[in-house]
């Protein structure tokens, strides 16, 4: 059996799961988010230990864990280097303390490779040899699947499409480049389009309801950052030839009339005419589950 | 032994080498650009039995051969869909009419994943796991090598990074977009910006040249073209993290001074500022010989 994990800013989620990926039990607990790696480490332990006992009441064993970080992580070396949300996870060798603690392999990534993994092992990429996963949530951030593998690149930063430059105008990104995919497309950057353009303080989520509802100024930011998103996309066309292009996160939610649909006719505007007519792009499918899937579909790599 | 052919607009060549690519003979000859694939494949199988007479008289045999081809191929089918330069290739199963003339296994790929081999086997980027290969000359191709082998994605398009969008504004490209890299940064692009900015007519070689006497105009003219190049070599780092960038075609003859040094400064402007300490760009090695010794490294693959 193994036993993935998700450490998200809010949650720690673990899963039980068999050799090959089915899941057997999940476990879910509110991470203690002032207390650091420390407290980190040990509410993870924890429920290491839990799933354990289950696979034990179950007959097995646990030979492998995969855990998916929310922040870089140097996966070389087994290191979380940073949690953007959390203080006090610079720079932690969580595989090599877990490994230490419960003599097990373990598999440390970033969540957005977890993520691609898990949607390519159980969801929407399964049996696709070439893909591009993009999540656009608050931010934008994805992986590759290139030859039937992950592409980590060499220091674990490929897919990260989020900051790409599509216009050298675009607004300032926290990366410090004006113009990155994520400061033009991402939830947080539809809001704040849409703030400006309605002159009062939106959300992602309330210009997909204003456009929905017939508002022309509100279709018109999302116009926009389709065409920024198309671009993005288009880019990782020409240089990957994927498939299929998987969008997860919130965005995936949004209503497919207003957001996949004019994409998937925005893309071709963006790439070579004769690597449009057989991609598709379609939205992930794990959802909630994609972080812990991808924490086990790490294991199993 | 192997053989490498390189199918090029002006010129067939032709190389034996030992099974691990020491090349032992070379051979070149005139193509017939207007004998379309008919006196194509009669010459490449002239070459192809020459060779193989000299690998018989040092007591070999060859064993597998590679074919580089001047255009779009589809690698699984083995058929070379269209010759940009020369008429009569279009949809020719050149693989496996050279298999059947030869009772050889037949290696054919487009000439820009056949060159990114070449660098990656023989040239800059031996022993580099995840590189990116990127030509500038008349146009812009380029290939992608992730986990130690060729991306050619689902089409065998991967690596397009000449029509990747970099400025939606810019000029109109062959492809039928505007603002894609080959037209703001290939020597064609070099040479038009040129004429346009000094108001007479130019090629890009002549840019660098009165740019290196201080023509401040032409200067400023490259100092665009740097601008445009980062950003889309910028994307590439993005995506695939590669620890290695190689620069080949025309303009990796160009002064280090005026092209290299200044787009090694302009990239990490266009990359995040994780990736791009450790980043490598250098010109490619195999200059003339590019395009036989990718073929001979297709044969190897």
């Amino acid at each position: 059996m193994i036993i993935g994990i998700d450490v998200g800013n809010t949650n720690m989620t673990g899963a039980l799961a068999s050799d090959d990926g089915k899941r057997i039990a999940t476990l879910r607990r509110k991470s203690d988010r002032a207390g650091g790696a420390k407290a980190g480490v040990k509410l993870i332990s924890e429920i290491i230990a839990a799933l354990q006992k289950r696979a034990a009441a179950k007959g097995g064993s646990v030979r492998r864990v995969g855990v998916g970080f929310g922040g870089p992580v140097d996966f070389e070396r087994g290191v979380a280097l940073l949690s953007h949300q959390n203080p006090g996870w610079a720079n932690t060798p969580l595989r090599d303390q877990l490994q230490k603690r419960f003599d097990i392999p373990v598999a440390l990534d970033n969540d957005a490779n977890a993520g691609t993994l898990g949607e390519w092992r159980f969801g929407a990429g399964r049996g696709v040899n070439d893909l591009l996963y993009v999540n656009i949530g608050t931010g934008i951030g994805g992986g590759v699947i290139a030859n039937g593998a992950l592409v980590r690149g060499a220091q674990n930063l490929a897919g990260e499409i989020g900051h790409i430059i599509v216009r050298r105008d675009g607004p300032l990104c926290t990366c410090g480049k004006h113009g990155c995919l994520e400061g033009c497309a991402s939830g947080s950057a539809i809001g704040r389009r849409g703030s400006e353009a309605l002159g009062r303080k939106v959300n992602g989520k309330e210009v997909f309801v204003l456009a929905a509802k017939g508002n022309t100024t509100a279709q018109g930011v999302l116009d926009g950052v389709i065409e920024d998103l198309a671009q993005g996309l288009g880019v990782g066309i020409g240089l990957l030839n994927p498939a299929l292009i998987i969008i997860g996160g919130g965005l995936s939610e949004a209503p497919e009339k207003l957001f996949l649909q004019p994409l998937r006719r925005a893309v071709p505007r963006y790439c070579l005419a004769e690597a449009a007519p057989r991609l598709r792009i379609e939205p992930a499918q794990l959802r909630y589950d994609a972080g812990v899937m991808g924490a086990v579909a790490l294991a199993m790599s």
